[in-house]
């Protein structure tokens, strides 16, 4: 990131605000009413709904992108990549927690990601509802709402048993390893909640909570929360400690303290029953 | 209900209303920073935390009632029963949802129930930071917010395996009828979520689901949903269908049709096994 100035980070991260509220404008007055459902066929998820206003927040969210940076890449959750030349690629998911808003529950967010050679440099989640945004980049993460903007800082510190966890769907946790991952979190942390999608990784960055771990993620689900929850002093990798993974198996944690003995409990237990899957 | 005219219930629910948005006025600041927590020992629930904010969101509506109406019974989460002779009790749970406050999420909520002759028969649920409130009766069910009142209707019937249902804390059904009823929620349903606590009925009234249950619940998790849910048309019973239950084993749902064919499938079967617990 040593190519872009501070002025052009600051330029971008506004752009990217405008982005999620633009989604937020085009989303918030279809959740008043029960949204028209339909189910993508083979999600890995088994159940992912999509409405017409997770579409067109991304068409909106498209077209301001390619008359503001014609040369960017971008991927989003409705539509096919915009491949590029340019390192800059926008990593868009207009409606995460389409559960949540087909149930009616304000966890739902908007996610703006701007990748630059394939890392997450800007991210931006938004939930207008409540007309909060959540942004993050090198220089730290701030949450902006119509009073100002305040600077986030994680949790201080603290033994895995007094951290409280989330993670979303804990059904798709079906292999011996993702078996073993969500048991110690159950047991080994102070509280694990469950469906709060994108919010978990945000609660991470504010300070509320120690954990957010999720598996099978795709890249649209993770891609804005990286900056956001790094920027406010967190870690976010892999369940084998790898950096910044653009989806599959996440965790992000306060503190490096947290991640190394949650990872390390993470690990399936070597010995002639660890591969067993039933 | 024939003793009180309309015009005392209207009166009643305004005074109900009221109590709840003094609730929200004291928990909805102590909501931006991290909460001091303490544990209440030997909740059944396992892990129950307690806020500041509780407690004293419960002492201003116990004074409230206690100028208005010097008579009528209180029983709230937190204190001492104030024991009466009148048929009216104010069941309160200022701060429903404590898991959700303490983690920073928008899903908890007050709760206020009147009772009358230890049946519920106005109720209010209300989330300050969306400012909306709900208010349910014999004569319908509201959604309230700055903007205006909205009649609330629950959705129309449909086969069981296209509802949409929640619970909070799947892990506490722990004996063989919890596990049996959550393996038919789970598999029986279209999509069942958690966490949600209270949010849930108040889904199931305002039309986005069609099933919300607990196990374990007290009176005041429970009573001030009753009015909401049966307002908007919906129906709230025990797990073996009898209705207004004050606590334990609760399910609501959009229609009759709906409860009777979850309440068919949550029996357990009959059989050698029926009994065990493991």
């Amino acid at each position: 990131m040593g190519i872009l100035s501070p002025d052009e980070i600051e330029s971008l991260s506004r752009f990217a605000l405008r982005l999620a509220e633009a989604a937020g404008d085009v989303i918030l007055p279809r959740f008043t009413q029960p949204p028209e459902v339909m189910e993508k066929p083979g999600g890995e998820k088994g159940f992912d709904p999509v409405t017409e206003a997770d579409r067109e927040a991304e068409s909106v969210m498209r077209r301001m992108i390619s008359e503001a940076f014609p040369d960017h890449g971008i991927s989003g959750e409705e539509m096919e990549e915009r491949k590029s030349a340019s390192p800059f690629r926008w990593v868009l998911d207009p409606l995460d927690g389409t559960r949540a808003f087909i149930y009616g529950l304000p966890t739902w967010m908007t996610l703006v990601a701007l990748l630059y050679e394939d890392r997450p440099v800007i991210g931006v989640a938004r939930q207008p509802l409540l007309d909060q945004s959540w942004l993050g980049m090198e220089s730290g993460a701030w949450k902006m709402d119509a009073k100002g903007r305040y600077p986030l800082s994680t949790r201080p510190p603290r033994p895995l048993a007094e951290t409280l966890a989330g993670t979303t769907l804990p059904e798709i946790y079906r292999d011996a390893r993702e078996r073993h991952v969500l048991e110690v979190m159950r047991t080994r942390t102070r509280m694990l909640r469950h469906d709060a999608d994108a919010w978990f990784y945000v609660l991470v960055a504010t300070g509320r909570i120690d954990i957010a771990l999720d598996t099978r993620l795709a890249p649209y689900d993770i891609a804005a929360l990286i900056p956001i929850v790094r920027g406010a002093g967190g870690v976010v990798t892999d369940w084998d400690g790898r950096p910044d993974p653009l989806g599959g198996q996440v965790i992000a944690a306060s503190c490096p303290a947290v991640l190394d003995e949650a990872l390390s409990l993470m690990q399936l237990p070597q010995g002639p029953d660890s591969e067993r899957d039933d």
